[in-house]
């Protein structure tokens, strides 16, 4: 981890290296901060008017409604993302809520059904966590060829927040859960009344039933103010809106768990209830839509997670997967939560290929996407945790690329 | 850390806890939320409408730019504080800083001076640590009575933020530090030019030029675009908006680093270039101006930290003092972090005094009040790291106490 040094050994300053948002139009700052009283204090802060990192909605969505947004992973720093930079998933808006109304019925086969009030949930032993959320639609339009042009299109369908909430097991284990209960049905109060099958096992394991994001209420479209937390699982079972939870004998096939969410396999068969998003990374610098302004040294950085746990290792190429070096994982590393890795890397000026690999606590490695056709055909959409190439031109552009 | 028949055990179900601001005059929600089209997504998130925790001025603000706010802690979950509550403190207001126009000078007892743009900034190597910044003055008005209502007030010039930036030690080895170099000026560009004398020391140990903060930029009245992060050093030397680094010979007392900031001792000496945020806890719930409805099970729950690192236990005492208990120490615990921690604690209706005292890897004891004021005497008022009592009186109202 030899960091001395940077800028003599060749580091390249001077010019702008991110593909940003044109800058909005706005009254000059003064020349001199220093000279000139700044301004007050405020009861809940804003961002700079400088600062231009939006989510962009993805190419999916139909309507503002009905669809998602993307975190602009390319502009972010560290492990957590910020709450108003989350990703949103739905398909029915975003529901406005008001706290004092809300309330969530536990029910189905259990001995003393219950209805709580966001207050009481509160008042319940709560535990935090710092985990990703991934949506199982994440990276599916690089199936078959490489169409994201920046990693917020190709790899933005996450995020990382830390989560506050009470343990699902606390509840279930008051209500008591009946012999044959089995698997859970949550349900949402948003216009699609989200409907997810969870099991039981996992429930009694690790799901938190969430009221708190980084530190403050669950953003509006997070869930606000209650939503399931599934540790490593696809987003969409993280039920957001939560209202209900049904124990139940079996998954119920709700349209969420499989129907209208395929992995077609090439045998023609689709897999259902598939939850656990695999190991997968992604170098976010430099990346697609971003420009090196010329050969010299620089430090690759990304991100890398597993719904299995703990990423072991990562990985990175810069010659197409040839040659494999090992990064450096800034510490904590988290179990289900975002890795931050780094590399330095000197550009010689020459045409490269950047791509990093996921090695989780299991020893699973993050195939190739070429892997994963081998297995899954070309039909497949959900749960691609392959590869991520990015190809430096010698003119110093970034692009996504196939390799 | 049995929670399970958390409910059955007792706790208290049915009635309001906080002691929330008035509720705003708003639209109703709808009844049902599932019945109607939801809102859009949008490009940068905002809580919802219904939440109210704000920073609020702090007692000694003389006006909107000259003083601080401070942190809702009783509202918040988890460890992170999100970057809209964060505290503010400032004598000359918050500055507009135009980052493209931003220049870092590196200069002084040197080898190579140095300017720099944000953007060169950001493509050295960065690291990110979740750290705690609390301003010297948190606490102050509590050593000669109780004075705050509430842990916002007694507590709340205090968070916890992921600061992304560069080590200042790689910016330093690249200027090459003269022999005598034995200290540092940081100076901020806002209308007070805030200077602060760093020892040299610490600069080359675990400070960062940050740039980042909870995955975003800085936040203006965090320092943006560019600021100091000392670990487990008093709030003010985390220079914000800065714009020099002036390697010295010696300290030079600015009026930051000691005249401005006494620590008056008995024998009328002032303790002056005093850094480190000593060891220290408070009970976020119950706090002050909240009210317990009934006797029953509770989970306590509070936030401890420390300036020498990590926080190795936390003890709570239920009866002012006379016995302890080890709390629960949520994972994972960082150094220079705050850490949450809980315990179980079954109330039986009858007036009670709540304590916490943290202890940290030195082995050092968080005191009391009494024991501070025996070595500083009455006229101190910085760096109060005494433990903090609540008072549960038997109808249930929390109140600040000195026990």
């Amino acid at each position: 981890m030899n960091r001395r040094r940077f800028l003599k050994r060749g580091i390249v300053l001077g010019t702008t290296l991110a593909a940003g948002a044109p800058a909005r139009a706005q009254a000059p700052a003064p020349d001199d901060p220093s000279k000139v009283l700044g301004g007050p204090m405020r009861p809940y802060g804003e961002r700079s008017r400088f600062e231009e990192p939006v989510r962009m909605k993805s190419a999916a969505a139909k309507t503002d409604e009905m669809g998602g947004n993307q975190t602009p992973l390319a502009d972010l720093f560290g492990i957590i993302t910020p709450s108003a930079l989350h990703f949103e998933v739905h398909r029915g808006g975003v529901p406005d809520i008001d706290p004092r109304k809300h309330r969530l019925l536990v029910h189905g086969l259990v001995d003393r059904p219950l209805i709580l009030t966001i207050d009481e949930i509160k008042r319940l032993p709560a535990t935090s966590r710092i985990l990703f959320l991934e949506c199982q639609g994440n990276s599916q339009a690089e199936w078959r060829a490489p169409t994201g042009k920046a990693v917020q299109q190709t790899h933005g369908t996450m995020s990382c927040s830390e989560w506050t909430g009470v343990p699902l097991a606390v509840l279930l284990r008051e209500i008591g859960v009946k012999k044959n209960g089995s698997w859970i049905i949550a349900e949402g109060a948003d216009a699609t009344g989200n409907e997810r099958s969870l099991p039981m096992a996992k429930a009694m394991d690790d799901v938190l039933v969430a009221y708190g994001q980084n530190g403050e209420a669950l953003r509006p479209e997070n869930g606000y103010p209650l939503r399931l937390i599934v540790p490593g699982w696809t987003g969409n079972i993280n039920v957001k809106w939560l209202r209900r939870l049904t124990v139940v004998d079996r998954p119920y096939l709700t349209r969420m768990d499989g129907v209208g969410q395929p992995t077609l396999m090439p045998d023609g068969k689709a897999r259902q209830l598939q939850f656990v998003m695999e190991a997968k990374s992604v170098i976010t610098f430099p990346s697609g839509g971003q420009r090196l302004p010329g050969p010299g040294l620089y430090e690759v950085s990304g991100l890398a997670w597993s719904g299995r746990g703990l990423v072991r290792r990562v990985e990175v190429s810069t010659d197409g997967g040839r040659t494999w070096r090992d990064a450096r994982l800034q510490a904590p590393v988290l179990r289900f939560a975002h890795a931050r890795f780094s590399l330095d890397w000197r550009w010689d000026g020459r045409e490269a290929v950047l791509q990093s690999r996921c090695i989780d606590e299991t020893g699973y490695v993050q195939p190739t996407l070429r892997e994963l056709v081998r297995v899954r055909g070309l039909e497949s959409h959900y749960f691609n945790n392959a590869i991520q190439s990015w190809k430096v031109a010698n003119d110093g552009n970034v692009h996504n690329v196939h390799a």
